[in-house]
């Protein structure tokens, strides 16, 4: 297994987050670097869909991962198995990441030879949510086993989000998860969500939504 | 369906909430209720897991149970047509639950002619692991499609529990989740969790699992 750098991230000193936020993405546009930050529930295929999605886009965009978590590396550690540049950032307890923190890992992952930064955020559906990272873009996961009620309990991660990846398709047959259900709510909250079912275990569904992320990028690189 | 109460919980205004949970736990002691503190990501089936063991001890406890969302009163009417009290609790945003939230919903409820009171708390494996609610126990639910390594990157919420039930298993087949791992990492956080493997679906193993919940009330109520 290869070696991942883990950093340690620091509380925030920012008092606003918003503001902090759209400098990040000011330095972003300047580094010529699109940041996307990924949210979902524990479990729900984020680091499997980004081993899928780099596997697609790695020899046309240089990619970069920061994977957040509490404790552990086992998911930098995968994504470094692709080849890219993968840190470990450890929130020391905190449930999200702000503008602030998110500027710390982007400092060590170094900005300057990446064009697709993924932030891969703390499995939790309602306080990453809360806060603005600095991305250009917010994408959730929902996978099938968590089912098609989702958007109605935690509207608010449905509605900061631009695209919806429903994953774990494969699993379909053995849930009561009701496709057309999910996007009428998912849309009640965000009629504008662009919305991708996928299975990152069998790659069904990975190049449309690899073809969003990557016309995504080109708008913002230019 | 059923009409049910929703009670919007304003945030607490106690400073220490550790003494408060204390506190909330003396009252329930005297009320002769035991407080579970139910906690699990979003969709691992928290209401089809209460549907199931209400059903299997209504006739021998009196039961009531509080549903926390920050959106949404789904689960609450779920849990009403058991023919058991229960009520929504709309958390305003917030992440979690602390004693003076749940202390507010306590007295909602009523526990004077409860026996086994049920807190579904937020989805969330973060936030909730962080604020005693005044529960006599806390119970946690991983369901097999999220994956065994969850007690390695959410070690708190693995900690502070005393039963772990790990749910769906009737979707074993269809997932890499290795049981022996999921045993193992979770003991290595908290050497004395109960662990229960259940299909809330099938029903299986549902017994053993309230066998143990009933041991528990009745040792506290006397």
């Amino acid at each position: 297994m290869d070696e991942v750098r883990i950093i340690e991230i620091k509380e925030s000193v920012f008092a606003d987050n918003n503001r902090e936020a759209d400098r990040v993405r000011q330095e972003l546009k300047k580094d010529k670097t699109f940041l996307m930050n990924l949210m979902s529930s524990p479990g729900s295929g984020k680091t499997t869909t980004l081993v899928q999605t780099i596997n697609r886009l790695k020899d046309e965009l240089r990619i970069g991962v920061m994977e957040a978590d509490i404790d552990s590396d086992v998911d930098a550690r995968t994504i470094a198995q692709t080849g890219v540049k993968s840190i470990q950032l450890h929130t020391g307890g905190m449930c999200h990441l702000d503008a602030g923190m998110t500027e710390q890992g982007l400092k060590e992952l170094d900005t300057a030879d990446v064009d697709l930064a993924i932030l891969e955020n703390v499995g939790n559906l309602v306080c990453p949510a809360e806060f603005d990272t600095g991305a250009v873009k917010n994408v959730m996961i929902l996978s099938v086993p968590e089912g098609h009620d989702k958007p109605l309990k935690y509207p608010l991660i449905f509605t900061v989000c631009d695209a919806l990846i429903i994953n774990k398709t494969d699993v379909l047959p053995y849930f009561d998860f009701d496709m057309d259900k999910v996007y009428e709510y998912a849309h009640m909250r965000n009629p504008k969500l662009e919305i991708f079912p996928i299975s990152a275990k069998t790659g069904e569904g990975i190049d449309a939504w690899c073809d969003w992320l990557k016309k995504q990028v080109s708008e913002w690189i230019g």
